[in-house]
């Protein structure tokens, strides 16, 4: 059997990949990776994702064995969602990254302002006399 | 100031954690985490990305301060990619989450396998003689 790699977009890996990173599986595993959540927990804490997102993004997830929905037999029925072990492995690994973010925000907002002022600055720029003669 | 929260869809780490997961952006950092790639180099090992994609990734990344470009005066043109020292920190998070995917790949293969006969499963029980009573 070769190698799995996420690099080989035929590879199981990147789909994945796809599923715990993507717009919104990341957001709803690092939700969860600071404990167990109802849906409308993770709706409004995952802010701007749509019901038919999350829910979407949590029949992945419960597929790939990250996630387990448990349902009680509650009126109105009560469903919530925690990490299973190897979701945990993963969500441990995506908050590192989201709060290395957070932490250098600054950082790459000020990356953007040089960027873009580069940008405007070669866009004004005069050529200087020996490349006109 | 507010703290910065990637679940607040108006935060700008929100953006960049879109920025480096996304579909592409990943694949591309973590190329990179191995050193410096000319452009066809990354095309070839990100596998699957389209010349549009890859250079519209490449060109966020570079905003973020997360990537170098560097041009060399040959003929045809070198051009090469190197990660940041900030860029450096985000692709080691972004492939310790993708070797832990690769190498437990097989265990989200059975629980999809799992989960996937349990519902074929349960669309054929046949309900007990007490429900039918």
């Amino acid at each position: 059997m070769n190698q799995a790699s996420c690099f080989n977009s035929m590879c199981r890996s990147r789909t994945i990949l796809n599923h715990v990173t993507g717009r919104w599986g990341g957001l709803v595993l690092g939700a969860l990776g600071d404990g167990t959540r109802r849906y409308s927990e993770l709706r409004k804490q995952v802010d701007g994702i749509s019901e038919k997102m999350l829910a979407q993004t949590l029949r992945d997830l419960e597929r790939d064995g990250l996630v387990t929905r448990r349902q009680y037999p509650t009126v109105p029925p009560r469903v919530d969602y925690t990490l299973t072990a190897a979701g945990a492995e993963i969500a441990e690994r995506l908050l590192s990254l989201m709060r290395w973010i957070e932490t250098n925000v600054a950082q790459i907002e000020a990356a953007n302002a040089c960027h873009d002022g580069t940008r405007a600055a070669e866009a004004l720029v005069v050529p200087h006399e020996g490349a006109l003669a």
